[in-house]
């Protein structure tokens, strides 16, 4: 099993880079949820391709086609199936990437697991592009999730080391729709100058760099998630490891926390309108794998991308000799530009799986 | 669904901290494999309190009575419950918790997903004696995958802020004996005298310290785990979010990673004794979820325990009136001292699952 | 996997027949449900041998210990763990049985699966003691569906071919509690009193009978279930045959409808105190995998005791020369009487589960 | 969840009979495998509606397109996704049918799960059109099993009370080959003309017909399955309940076994060939759940097509008045003509599953 996640969503996705189709299907949507399709196309633009000289210039429309589960624009109950049919690929692009793995890709792990028969064209099922059908039904999350005051958002945190601010105490949906407008989405537009000559800097020197990406949930009720495995912190970790390049995951202050005192780490409860809140959130709005009503912050750490123009050193799996690289083909420089909807995405839609499971919190 | 993981192995963790028992009973462990009961109790006493002067002064002797699965101390294929006693309780501590919830804990998200009947005393079911039964079964995995060649090994990589080393590139067995058998997990000595150092000052300023441990796995083979959500980062960091208080997690070179170029952070493929391997370890033995038969390299941070005897903010939920808590109790200055084979327990429990599926890598 | 159920309750039966305890985890069950403990060991006591002449003459208390879950008789949200220990076992009477395996009987097949090691001492986990733990949450479930309108009752349809009564169009609790009062749980006494006939005849011929047990669920909520594979249906029928010796399992008409016209097999709706309801319930209750809201209605088929006192023919497994053996030990001649309550217990908890499991209907 | 079952294979199908296309995901599948379409297509074609008198009118050649998985016609290890288009429908037909459901149908029980938009156009997901992608990875499965000597057959047992003979105690190959080139795929080509002629009859009469499919399954393993609820009989009645109109399942002597003795049931042991077999196989080749190396025996009850021509007495579901529903669309007298291959489908499917679980028998 793998690329299956969800406990009431069952998410499949499906494909392989240079296949003739990549897409998903889902098990277990709210029926009667009216999906705006420009809006979904438009999240999914944030993600696409061919935007601006920091991504690839492999385009195409990526438009989902539903061939289930979806009538007149609104959910039907049964399970959804979105097909993105593959047209823009150059598969001679790839030729030989198994006898002589790439340093970072999968390309020597797939075939160890799979054999001879594995398809590794772009890099197969593990593709980037794989990223697609992620995005359809994490647009259709935020929708559903939007209709209930819950909003999911997303920046850059930060790109080869350039640091964006963190979201604020209480993030707004404001601040996130602003953010998601920019090619380069981040809160602070110098940092994102900085970023994108970093971007360039590398480009030019045939290198690639990687990043951040920092995630909120507002409007967030408490009370959801399990202890012990099945919490909000073990379901976002599992899923966001799904995404490609991602070599770490945190929660509020995350890593900073191991540096902290226990009284400076503490998020101290006070009452906020009524309703009883933190005073800081380094707790990410999760105690216990349980929200406390905060909103969720989660960061994901990127790899740069591993598909580099410079020559790199390798073997050749069935000589075992040394060998050089040198690969073609259309990649990002940094990857983490168009990560962030990604991020966005999949974090949506296991908030989506938590609410659905777990509204009736244990009284039915 | 909360305390349940794995999935060839299904491990399914009960008890609340001052209930008459906690356990765990396991599903799917291979049958005929003799446990070394007095090996099994040396690593439990790595995780018990009571050990030194820096952990809690609550002494139990935590020694699982096995009801079935283990006849004759060797697994019979059937499923394995392990029950501890609770025996040495003082739930006086911990009357009115509930009222005036503690900052940092699960017991005000526990109140609202639970309600009034939930049983927090001592932190119930979320209290850190549960990762007493995650270290039966994690004790169980390691001599099993070490009768394969396998082994799992973890030291402090850091305490409110004092760095230990790392792991080198190939980790020995010596060294992950070494470590285990001091009282402070670390590989050099000197780090161990200033995070005690720390942990004393906190614990004598009624105060908490964080860190991070580091968990290596050595002679994993390689193919091992699937795309997407399947992979080995996957089902590891889901798992390990079990442990209370990790709040992040991740592998090789991890959130680094984010700040690296790609040449720099692509491990270069070369040829040792004949097999094929990387010449650096930032993808921490994992290539698109699947192990490359590098070690498995993976950190998980801490943040301070968030019971600490100094006065603190909280609001009574019954009144949303302020209120100042006091925190009686026994409690760790620094859990991260106990979490270390904690941290083995899992990884070892997570690998041992991932073999047993995987074992036939997609033929039979 | 093996000993597993449930979705939102997950149910992990442990224990060997002749081991240190059986017993039962359960996940997810709603918190703050009172369980009234004398009800339950009525409901337990209806499984319990040694009631009369037609059971086994093993008599054990069966009260089964709540190490976790439960205080103060109330769920509390956390696991559930309930203990029986193992006092009245007598495994020299099973000395040898893995070399000469009892016909119609686990252990041979146990052999093949688990190797030398298996423990199948009074049939290990297989033994028809392991409906017990089923009966400790089934039992459990009965009370908090009775407490939302919902009842579960069943009786012996058949025995040695001996018919009973099958259940009115709509049961009621009254009749559900009148025949699990007896000591035989039939409808008919007359055909009671020729089923005891024939147990007895055969258990002095040295042999043994099967039988039908029938169960109906009332007050069951319209709207319930899944299509195709989580259906009513799909889950009632992979829990029942998870009692020991069930070897068929029908809904509604069952097995009869395959002899029928559509225009007989298809129930008539009409309108009853307001409420669409139909006129027959061939259906069973369950149409396209989910309850119409009429009852649902299910049969179980029960082989004859494999443990017959009878010299058998069988094999040595380790010379694969003939051989024949008299089985000693206390067998019922009849596990049916028995089974009933065990029916209830399994049908009940699968109706919890999956109540808890849909009761958004999609909607949160 | 509900169109999902599988363990190590994962197997989703969704589509509706009037929307966009049905097919099926499938993760988990062997890589390496070589899939010969043409045996697939008529596998398929054996289900396909329109190849006799006995059947629908409606005509679709229902080739599947194969997204993913599938390269140069052999796994690649990665998800399969395959796609039927529709294209023969006439959605007219079936206007209103959610106002005034069908009896037998599952009409009510859809709109009560799903609500208004649920789309129930030619039954929806519920139609027996979904039993299509059954059969591609019901296909697929079966040459996968018959490379390693494992052959899935079944036959129509009975229709309308007209019984064929049953499988010999050891089915072959041939028997299986024989069988299923046959329109009406019986043993006994009397008991098949008897059997058409009722079918006609009851065309004529404007009503249907039911009836029972046997299957086995020959060469299959000894040791596979686990106790409890994870043995064949388990996985295969879970997953036979989801073929539309099953209302019964039984394995072996089924109900017929609980009106024998003991000493009549039990399967006495012997040696055959050197190999452990027992003399009878009333056990269906299954004890504890697990397969003993006889021939696995399975039986399915369906309940006569509920769409007939006939008026039926219904309800407004608006106005709760009576109505008199006629059913137009194109129907099949009787559905176990067609069935056939779903039952092996699923069957093959199942045991697939479990061989690739289970192959390493608790060992690795």
């Amino acid at each position: 099993m793998s690329s299956q996640y969800g406990k009431k969503l069952k998410i499949s996705v499906f494909g392989q880079s240079h296949g003739k189709g990549i897409g998903v299907t889902v098990e277990g949507l709210p029926s009667g949820e009216r999906i705006d399709r420009d809006q979904l196309m438009a999240f999914m633009a944030r993600r696409a391709p061919g935007q601006s000289n920091l991504t690839t210039s492999r385009r195409e429309k990526d438009e989902p086609k539903f061939l289930s589960g979806l009538e007149n624009d609104t959910t039907c109950g049964f399970p959804l199936c979105a097909v993105i049919e593959n047209t823009d690929t150059r598969s001679g692009d790839y030729a030989g990437l198994t006898k002589t793995p790439r340093p970072g890709h999968a390309d020597y792990t797939a075939l160890l697991r799979y054999g001879d028969s594995v398809d590794m064209r772009g890099g197969g099922h593990f593709s980037g592009r794989l990223t697609a059908p992620l995005c359809i039904i994490g647009g259709i999350a935020k929708q559903i999730l939007a209709r209930r005051g819950i909003h999911v958002g997303a920046h850059i945190k930060a790109i080869a080391g350039v640091q964006d601010e963190s979201f604020p105490l209480y993030p707004t949906k404001e601040i996130f729709d602003t953010v998601a407008a920019k090619s380069l989405a981040v809160i602070d537009d110098k940092a994102g100058e900085q970023m994108r000559a970093e971007i360039e800097k590398a480009s030019a020197e045939l290198d690639s760099v990687g990043g951040i990406v920092e995630c909120a949930v507002i409007g967030m009720p408490a009370g959801i998630g399990s202890p012990m495995f099945d919490g909000i912190e073990n379901r976002i970790a599992q899923a966001i490891f799904g995404i490609s390049a991602v070599k770490g995951v945190e929660f509020g202050a995350g890593f900073k926390s191991a540096e902290m005192r226990g009284s400076e780490n503490n998020d101290p409860f006070t009452v906020k309108d009524g309703k009883i809140v933190t005073e800081t959130n380094n707790c990410g709005g999760i105690l216990g794998g349980i929200s406390n009503g905060m909103p969720i912050v989660v960061r994901a750490a990127f790899k740069p991308t591993p598909s580099i123009a410079r020559a790199q050193q390798t073997v050749n799996t069935e000589t075992l000799e040394p060998a050089t690289l040198e690969i073609k083909g259309r990649h990002d420089p940094c990857i983490v530009v168009r990560a962030v909807p990604v991020v966005e995405a999949v974090v949506a839609t296991v908030i989506l799986d938590m609410l659905m499971e777990e509204s009736t919190n244990g009284s039915f």
